[in-house]
């Protein structure tokens, strides 16, 4: 055990992290983006705003980095071999993600935000948005390689598929989703994509 | 001119109709739905309370009636006579709708509300969606009795297809959107719903 343990002002400690993260959470469903304060995080997670200001400049960076941490894996699902396979694990991480506490209520409510600011959508688009694309769009490379997609697939959209669906019916419409709306989402998204019959 | 000219305290104004109409759509942009109130629009219309509460019992009720107003109309959109060309004047209204003021703010806050408050997703279903819906479906219907769309298809999905591609990357993600976007919208809707080529 000779692994040299860090001290001093600079280290962050990952207790104080781990409850600045759930702090972050807590305050995004309760007060949401705007009213949301560096003040209220550090008493909520029981630290002080040096705490905050030790990992973060911003209160935008901060709230960023904390989505990002816990959103980014959860769009990292497994290979299944086929892109009928791919589309529905996504399809499921995505509905996941989007509809499930406590991204259900922070997500309508930062798009809200971002809607007022251009900065903040452009932050959330680096941080979150790219990062979780970055992760499926080998998935999709990989069915055009196997033939399951054209050549000339539009890989962009092919993404937005997954999520649109999903958002505008769950999230925006609130409607009853049926059982195999998630099956249906993915039958859809084949199709548009023109995919070989499987 | 025999017309008998309405009088009394129970006539409401057309002219403070449309000042109220006007103030309701700049708070929600300025404040969003949570901050508007009674009070707010009374004095930026110009108005008295009594003048809101003779044509509406709550907030919620005007919001959504001015919303209705405005918003329902804008998915009437002339029948072209093909499924390509409705589907593509239907995805031009839906972006108009979505994407340029007042709604591109007063629709994504509202969502973040709606999704504190079940009631009020609800009723932006009753009185906005569904009319919009029921506007649409005729043109989806008439593309069915004329064999370009197959008689099993899920016209549901076909209304939410147009949506949800708009809303996700336009004001979800607010992604650099191309000149030929709305058309590509529609290419993958018709294949997403299985069209008869064209």
């Amino acid at each position: 055990m000779n692994r040299r343990v860090p001290s001093g002002a600079a280290v962050l400690q990952a207790g104080i992290t781990a409850a600045i993260t759930d702090a972050v959470l807590a305050e995004l469903v309760e007060r949401g983006y705007a009213r949301l304060s560096m003040e209220g995080v550090a008493k909520r997670a029981g630290a002080g705003k040096s705490a905050l200001y030790r990992r973060w400049r911003t209160k935008q960076e901060m709230v960023l980095a904390v989505l990002a941490e816990v959103s980014v894996p959860m769009a990292d699902v497994a290979d299944t071999g086929t892109l009928r396979g791919d589309l529905r694990a996504m399809v499921s991480a995505v509905a996941s993600w989007l509809t499930e506490p406590p991204f259900s209520r922070i997500i309508p409510d930062l798009v809200a935000e971002a809607t007022r600011t251009s900065e903040l959508a452009k932050a959330i688009a680096t941080t979150i948005g790219e990062p979780r694309r970055a992760l499926t769009r080998p998935k999709l490379e990989r069915a055009m390689a196997r033939g399951e997609l054209p050549a000339d697939t539009d890989l962009e959209m092919a993404q937005d598929l997954v999520a649109a669906l999903i958002y505008w019916r769950m999230v925006v419409r609130q409607a009853p989703v049926e059982q195999d709306y998630l099956d249906r989402v993915t039958d859809t998204a084949l199709r548009a994509l023109r995919a070989a019959a499987d």
